[in-house]
């Protein structure tokens, strides 16, 4: 393609990579390209189209197929004009030229660039490990770090045989990967850092909770513990197999599989190639734009928002990189789809010289502080917020009765601890809101304590009142009617109500649901209670029927 | 009096104490008395007869009269037959001659002889002090114990006059002295060992919730602090008034009076003196015998039951000392006093030689492991048993899950804090039974887990039903139905059926039915309880008036 395009009144959109987000953000402009308004390019590095990365782990233990998690169709964008690159890569960015140069040498010009290149995980420094952090696809045969299909394909064949996995790094994912292994049967091991895993999201009341469940599960626990290297033994072929972990002590733990999970980082490396900004993320404005002239934009795991300026209310206190959930990256891809069809020309107008048209777009929205929900066989665990006060500790009975009360309510913290029946619940308040929570074992208690810390609603004085949620007499009276506007699917943003109506519209199955409302489509978490309200519409609608 | 009695019908029973516990044996053994069964000498060291000692801190901080609180007349006593000598100390007991000799010289003659000498407090070691522990009544102007009458009315000249006092120790009567004393409106400091007052009653959680009351109280608290001196300032009449405490660091904490509050010790010494067993008190065993002849008894506070079979399983395990409480104390003297008429000989037959009859009453049943209520206005308190396991504490997750299953199931720890609402609950328990409490400002689930733990019932395994007791809804719904047989008055073990039977049969008013069941006689902490009664039934049977 040529570059003299200022005639031209189709805006060309490159899109770098095609993760979930990326789907996403294709599916949102799609419409806009079948019409002609725009040209999309999308560069995907996988062979594959883009699939729902957050349930790799369920491909790896077999709840589910590739196929299954799919997102999009490649032949069916080509169908619709759009430009698919499989298996390709972005060597370079000439934001000078505005062309991305490929890995085979081509060159594709843009008018507006996305990266949503992603994340990549951390590989540890262990001798026997590469350690170049660029080199993932080069981890020894026997080591995965579960972000794709490949390694999906690898987890599910031990697991099949109902091997040994030894799981480094103590990440929800792990986590996660972890429990599902243990309950198809695999033999487990996690060895982490800390006194227990979840370290960043788990106060130490719910990380004894955490640790308790894994044990009930079969999962062997290796707490605070540093590895060194990774033993391999020949293999036929030349290559060797990982053998076994080796620990700072020199114990080795051995398996058939060594599942890494000590974190992701940032795939920044082409924004810095041309000169962006880059923190933990690609760095871009309330506006998702990574450059000046708003020609460059980062959503999803790539992106680190943070404007710059000092004064900013929405950036200070913030200075989290990216959140890692989809949720998140979603809403962001929404609002650059948005942002892409308002630059776009209209085919009724000509826009000057091609310039950036100033639109009155409001800055998205800043997300509230990352909530972690982990659901597993026998473990229901949230956790949000500032959940590092503990009980007591900003506690102090007021020492002189006669002193002025402090002009900022203290921080509070409330705990109910069962560790017998694996219940825990912490409330970190401030003036009785929530600044943080962890809740372990009881789910309803959760997701009332979930809904009011987003928000911000104050609790009831007596914290009791929300116990009753998960007690026995409450499950017989059935669940407390609950707010049509509360958000059901966390990823996708879908409302209690927007739920139910599509149920009462007719979808009667998980699968209409989340097709018609995109509930359930992101981590599907929120599949069961999607089942639940269609099997409670199936019993009301049966008990309205006249005799 | 003679001691040839070899011939003599009546049992001349001595009591050397003339305290609650010692009123009550009078009580019981006083019919015996008057049909001239029993020859009775009560010999008390105060010039008053038996009053209430639980309420002295009463007295002294104006709720309540040394007249009210009496629990024996003298002249009555007197005219019933009985010989009281009051204002008397016994200086000896001669076990041989069956003798005790008293202050002025005179020998009173005994058959059995009773021990209720109490205990006194504890005078700590500080310059200006008087170090000799039996010389407590050389405590100098200003300084007070709080056991008696007299000293009660020292407390009442300076809470009437909203003076300063210091109370040192941190021990139940010195917290209840002191929030009494705060409401009053008297500046109250309380300076004790330990981070927190009530050391050995509260675990650290229970301790700060106390330690944030007493603030709320207006009460100062100087904790973890050692006291080394008093010092005194001149006073018109040559002696010297007490004017402030010095710490250890030297800061003067100034007052009007010192109130010591650093425990008590049993008064052993007369049965030290004639060679009978002590430890922290006058050693009994299980029928309360001092002695190996079962003529010399021990009851209340001086009192230690322990048999010396190492194969006791009712002694094993408890080598505590006298209770302090007012409860067993009572159940003490009603036993001895059953004793006392079974061994008496009857008028129809003649007991050769006087020997001690061989009878068949069973031991008296071991008290529970005391328990704590501590009632003041905007404090709830209950504490009992085992209260030092802290949460995490004995808990681990099972580290083998193939590992055999411990042969005694381990202690468990519940924990619900809420400290900003001044609300707080420790259960310890084992196989579900508790084994220990901790409850503060939530009285019903107080009464209820104090019931529970008596009962050695098993608690829901939903521990947050009990919780329900102290919520709103349920006070709006009344409280839920009690069981007849549960105790209402702790210290007179009066049932809640039978207060509610003598309501029924017609008091009216609490003293009515104090009078009729004992129920309020003792600390008084059930008496509000009582009045409720009084006033549900009163307005149920107005309600069941015909229209």
């Amino acid at each position: 393609m040529s570059g003299q395009n200022a005639e031209r009144l189709v805006e060309r959109v490159v899109l770098v990579g095609f993760g979930p987000v990326a789907a996403r953000l294709v599916d949102e402009i799609l419409p806009a390209v079948r019409e002609g308004r725009l040209d999309l390019t999308v560069i995907g590095a996988e062979g594959v189209a883009a699939y729902n990365r957050v349930l790799v782990a369920d491909v790896g233990t077999g709840r589910t197929t590739g196929e299954a998690i799919g997102l999009a169709d490649a032949a069916r964008l080509r169908g619709d004009g759009a430009t698919v690159l499989l298996g390709r890569t972005v060597r370079r960015i000439d934001r000078a030229r505005r062309t991305v140069l490929l890995d085979d040498g081509t060159k594709e010009p843009f008018d507006r660039l996305v990266l949503a290149t992603g994340a990549q995980a951390v590989v540890p420094t262990l001798a026997g490990l590469n350690p170049d952090p660029a080199a993932v696809d080069m981890l020894p045969p026997g080591v995965t770090a579960l972000r794709d299909l490949e390694d999906a394909a690898k987890l599910r064949a031990v697991v099949g045989s109902r091997g040994r996995i030894v799981v480094l790094g103590g990440g929800i994912l792990g986590i996660e990967a972890a429990l599902a292994s243990a309950e198809e049967g695999a033999d487990v091991t996690v060895v982490h850092h800390g006194p227990h895993p979840l370290g960043r999201n788990l106060d130490p009341g719910g990380g004894r909770m955490l640790a308790a469940a894994l044990h009930a599960s079969g999962i062997r626990l290796a707490s605070d513990v540093r590895s060194t290297a990774v033993a391999f033994r020949p293999r036929a072929g030349g290559r060797h197999q990982f053998h076994a972990l080796v620990l700072e002590d020199g114990t080795e733990l051995p398996g058939d599989l060594l599942l890494l999970s000590c974190g992701v980082r940032a795939r920044t490396e082409l924004a810095a190639g041309c000169g962006l900004g880059v923190e933990k993320g690609i760095l871009v404005n309330h506006r998702l734009e990574a450059d000046v002239e708003g020609r460059i934009f980062a959503i999803g795991d790539c992106a680190q928002v943070a404007c710059g300026d000092g004064g900013c209310t929405v950036c200070s206190g913030s200075t989290a990189g990216p959140a890692g959930l989809i949720g998140p990256g979603w809403r962001q891809a929404e609002y650059v789809a948005r942002r892409l069809l308002e630059l776009a020309p209209r085919r009724q107008m000509v826009v000057a010289g091609g310039t950036t048209a100033q639109t009155q777009t409001a800055p998205l929205a800043p997300e509230r502080p990352c909530v972690v929900l982990l659901k597993a066989r026998g473990l229901d665990l949230a956790s949000a917020g500032n959940i590092s006060p503990e009980l007591w500790d900003a506690w102090r009975p007021e020492r002189d009765s006669g002193g002025s009360p402090p002009s900022c309510p203290p921080i509070q913290v409330t705990q109910w601890a069962d560790p017998e029946h694996g219940r825990y619940a912490k409330m970190v308040t401030r003036a009785g809101v929530l600044e943080g929570l962890v809740c372990v074992g009881m789910p309803r208690t959760a997701a009332e304590l979930v809904l009011l810390y987003e928000r911000g609603a104050e609790l009831p004085a007596d914290r009791t009142a929300l116990f009753r949620l998960d007690s026995v007499e409450q499950q017989d009276d059935g669940p407390a009617p609950a707010d049509p506007d509360s958000t059901l699917c966390r990823c996708s943003g879908a409302t209690l109500g927007g739920v139910e109506n599509a149920i009462a519209g007719g979808c009667s199955s998980v699968e209409e649901v989340s097709a018609c409302t995109r509930a359930g489509t992101g981590c599907g978490g929120c599949k069961s209670r999607i089942g639940e309200l269609i099997d409670a519409y199936a019993s009301v609608a049966v008990r309205a029927v006249p005799q």
